[in-house]
């Protein structure tokens, strides 16, 4: 890596303290030198925040760190995998050391609670903040959830709640008003997403496809029915939405931003009916809801009903980066 | 990663043939799936290309692309690593199909030549141009090239030539005129580099410490020096100059450029005197020229000399991102 940035890079990143014993050089070198624990496989993931497209520029850069960092384990997590290191590529307009700081708070954070180090960065010089977050885990052999294995008769699960982010979202671009007492917990959501690590390594023998939420739910579920060749049929009535969601839209609304609205970074996955009994037991232990939402279908496409038996219309899908 | 631009990077990436054996899982999931080989570390580099800051903004896309992979193949290269995986996260303003044929064109016929598979990527939206790639490679056990191991009485040398790709920019920024038939040669140079692999393997049990040169070889040579804890003394006078550098610059300004200008992604080395004569005789074997241009000395600090023994004065260091 370029070692004119080393200054920046040694002063917030590599005077960080946890050291893993699997890496043998990390920040300093031309590359990081890292002992990969022997018979796992590697899962490695690669995520860009760009200011003013993922994140406002003026956002709380402690948020930012942490989200950066979200993404790319929540990823991790929709495999299986066991995080263990992360690489960081920043841009930045200028070296501002209260940013810079504040930005490190929120990685440093969540790194620390999952274990995860450092190992490498590249800083350089750009007009827009753009944050690129490569992050790798492990995972047993033959044992990484995919997006390709649903199969018919499988039953559809989401965690936490889904459409919170996208309310957050819309209440910051004021689309959305009189969120009252919900502000906090809503912005939490947007800028402070759990990646589902645990729930991740817990399906691993128990789920046959797998994927995070961070596009919407529709769109995302999409990818598994495409690379399952598969369909699917949802309750949407089904769909497990927050009190702060409920209070603050409509039915229909609240339905239709859990099924688009990006950013919610929860795991959807589809378990075979042989092992819906162990799998509901083992969520019962989980931080967050776990809630079946449909089931898989031989015929393509993602069919969308209400309790009542009635076709659900969906009217928008979710963001996309080149609309 | 966000699955809204999926056929962006279906249509660019994962098109592209090259299939290694110990890739399970490549572009299209949440993660790539890899199987490391036993016994073996992992490289990890990370590096970024700012349009307008590493490139300009209108320069020929085939060699970004070529760029933009060479220089994490360097940093590999300077590890002594065998490159083997690489990610790409991609940030444009928008999607240009003909940039991106051309983009992709460089980046694929570099890593096809050092069998190297693109396993995932995450293609962005923003104001600029910022490209991330991240480099995976192997190396036995112990065997890394690194930067902290040069001793005092290693000789220094370095491949290639030195300070084309400075004097390469300053013609393209109306700096230097005058450069007649050495134009071509120059500009591939700056937009070409040769990614050292071959060089870098075979130092691994040959130096004793290694760098890649991407921002000058005072500078980079200055980050052995630092870490290592140790002095060198250079005879500029033994700089590899080029032909095209000579003809271009007086002998001086020659020399400065050589010591300062960035881009060379050349490799710096040390071994140690018990080595010398094997690694000049394996050296004859390289496509590439190899050159004794000084010593480690236990005094620290960088010292200059011309032939004639007269200290060479240094009147600028290379470039900073934020100078």
């Amino acid at each position: 890596m370029p070692g004119s940035e080393f200054t920046l890079i040694d002063r917030y990143f590599a005077a960080h303290e946890l050291r893993r014993s699997d890496v043998m050089l990390g920040i300093g070198d031309d590359g990081a030198l890292l002992a990969p624990p022997s018979g796992q496989q590697l899962v490695v993931t690669i995520d860009t925040l760009v200011a003013g497209v993922h994140f406002f520029a003026a956002a709380d850069p402690e948020g930012i760190g942490h989200k950066a960092l979200a993404v790319n384990l929540s990823d991790l997590a929709a495999m299986g995998a066991t995080p263990a290191w992360v690489a960081l590529a920043l841009t930045l307009p200028e070296a501002d050391d209260v940013w810079l700081e504040a930005f490190c708070r929120g990685l440093f954070a969540l790194a620390d609670r999952h274990g995860v180090q450092l190992i490498g960065g590249d800083t350089t010089h750009g007009p827009v903040t753009v944050i690129t977050l490569q992050a790798q885990g492990f995972v047993p052999p033959g044992l990484a959830l995919r997006r390709d294995g649903a199969k018919p008769g499988d039953s559809v699960y989401v965690t936490g709640t889904l459409g919170d982010a996208g309310l957050a979202l819309a209440v910051a671009l004021g689309r959305v008003e009189g969120v009252g007492s919900y502000q906090n917990y809503l912005q939490m959501r947007l800028e402070r997403p759990e990646p589902r690590i645990a729930q991740g390594r817990a399906l691993r023998e128990m789920a046959n496809a797998a994927i995070d939420l961070s596009d919407g739910l529709a769109q995302d579920l999409g990818h598994i029915l495409e690379r399952s060749k598969a369909g699917a049929r949802l309750e949407v009535d089904r769909l497990p939405l927050s009190p702060a969601l409920l209070a603050c839209l409509d039915q229909h609304a609240a339905i239709t931003t859990a099924l688009t609205s990006g950013d919610d970074y929860e795991l959807c996955f589809t378990v075979p009916p042989e092992r819906v009994e162990r799998l509901e037991h083992l969520a019962m232990r989980w931080d967050c809801r776990c809630t079946r939402i449909g089931v898989i279908t031989a015929e393509p496409g993602l069919q969308l009903f209400r309790a009542d038996g009635s076709v659900f219309r969906l009217d928008r899908s979710g963001y996309d980066h080149f609309a």
